[in-house]
């Protein structure tokens, strides 16, 4: 039985292309005890991989060169030498971009689609849900009447944090990179309103006039120059929520911009880095909260699904020009 | 009865100077029920009165033009019509550079000698104290076994909140801007290392060598570049504590240098500006800890005292110049 599967062939310095990426073929190696084989149906494109292609320590390991690339997915089994689980059991797990995946049973979750579809499972109820959720409630600690500004806001986690901070009672105001993204955040997802970025030289100004409050919570997950907008609207004791640095993750090396260090420091504002796997023993409790919200539809996960194995990089690539709505992933069935 | 004090004759753009700075007379006004006449006797000079030149609203107002300039003092009440005060009572307060001040008597602090000397008042056992101890206990939370780094380490929040951390068992290492900075922390402070930023191009690969276990908490009191050289090495889940940012307090606009939130981000850092008034109600028992080390000379407080009235502006503008060593006073008696 012949697994496709994409592999790191060159670590990108700058922007990431095609051409370091390469798809192979091989056999599916056989299995031992406690380990099965899934049948590969939706993979997560997440924009932190770029930073694992990198050769650089960090949160999450790098990718090895010629390493299988990826993380979560769904799947099927279908081989299956672990008590745990049979042939035709729904998992999903961090197992890649491949088509065929061989993987130890107990680093798999069962996907329960009573709680949500099976890929709401990599969405809203996988490390995308998990994240908005600790992110802005432990790090942001949002209050009502408190005005929250998103960056990245119609992306995976963004669109998913703003309609939880809508929950908890926040203005809340999300930045994006088009105008139809905007109409999607105010309409569909009831954002109190949202501006296209690349509709001004600087947000600033235009931003002020939508937090006439100021801001109290910033979740980021872009960085760079629209953040230093958001940093100079800030109220005292404003949390700034790390999520992600998008804007920088294609960048060669280390861009410069504003020291804008003091203003943190007049306002004594807290700004916190994080990665969901801090809040692990949490997981359950907030999937079930999650679950429920999005059962009784007082959130929205929105998907752009790209269809079959070759659009893979594609959709990885289309992360950094803004082309994803919502979650991106790829389905293969 | 003349007094003599100093006024905000011009708002410095950039660098402060003498010519921004004058000094008037004028009768000491009569008092009313409730208010006391000071006679100063030190008088502190501290970086943020700089920030308090500019006419941009922060956490403390700015100095009014053609007002009078400032902040704590020590002095004897010559004139009270306060039942709380008699001639002759030793007190602190905010009543800034001049040699008679009128103030209301609620707006003043006894100084209890038992306590530690009058000059502390204004040293360790006031602001300068009280902030190193909130802002390294309360925000750095550092534990036994942690590297903590200091900036602006000779000065005198610097040269407290590193000997709190000894007392809490860290390895400390402080930055300062020249060799008998180093020495003087390392042998009379006893920082475990210190380090004269002036003779590196970057203190990055310097500082490494002088923290093998990487950077758990970090006590900022500089910005710049110095802070840039120690984000590079920071380990996951230090804490950054935004004290002050003197690098830039003379600087015109804002400067521009590395982004540098990825390292926040990756490593699950948290940076954070605070004002030592949110903590006013551990006030007393900050001092009375403070206090107990001074006398047990655990803590020891260094002072660069300046002698005279005429030698204010002086002291002030030679702390941006980095040449006082701990806590820098001017002494008019």
């Amino acid at each position: 039985m012949k697994n496709r599967k994409y592999i790191l062939k060159e670590r990108p310095r700058g922007e990431v292309g095609l051409q370091h990426i390469e798809m192979i073929e091989e056999e599916v190696p056989d299995i031992r005890k406690g380990e099965v084989i899934i049948k590969t149906r939706y993979i997560s494109v997440d924009p932190y991989m770029r930073n694992r292609m990198n050769d650089v320590k960090s949160y999450v390991p790098p990718y090895d060169l010629n390493g299988l690339l990826g993380g979560d997915a769904t799947g099927e089994i279908v081989m299956s030498k672990c008590e745990e689980w049979k042939v035709g059991d729904l998992v999903c797990g961090s197992f890649g971009w491949q088509v065929y995946a061989k993987i130890k049973g107990k680093r798999l979750t069962r996907i329960d689609t009573s709680m949500g579809d099976e890929s709401a499972w990599l969405g809203i109820l996988g490390l995308t849900g998990l994240t908005a959720y600790f992110g802005l409630l432990q790090l942001g600690q949002p209050s009502a009447g408190e005005t929250l500004v998103i960056s990245g806001a119609a992306g995976a986690v963004g669109s998913i944090a703003g309609q939880i901070g809508k929950l908890y009672g926040c203005r809340v105001v999300g930045i994006a990179g088009s105008d139809k993204k905007v109409s999607y955040l105010k309409d569909a997802l009831g954002f109190d309103e949202a501006i296209n970025y690349k509709n001004y030289p600087s947000i600033r100004k235009p931003l002020k006039n939508l937090c006439p409050s100021g801001v109290d919570v910033y979740f980021d997950n872009v960085g760079g120059e629209i953040s230093d907008g958001i940093m100079y609207l800030i109220n005292d004791r404003a949390r700034i929520v790390l999520c992600g640095q998008i804007a920088q993750y294609n960048e060669g090396r280390i861009p410069t911009g504003p020291r804008l260090n003091a203003q943190l420091l007049v306002h004594r504002g807290r700004m916190e880095g994080f990665i969901v796997y801090d809040f692990i023993n949490q997981f359950d409790e907030a999937r079930d909260a999650l679950s429920n919200w999005y059962k009784e539809r007082k959130i929205i996960a929105p998907e752009s699904i790209a269809k079959s194995f070759e659009m893979i990089p594609h959709a990885f690539l289309g992360l950094f020009k803004g082309e994803n709505q919502g979650k991106q992933l790829v389905s293969l069935i």
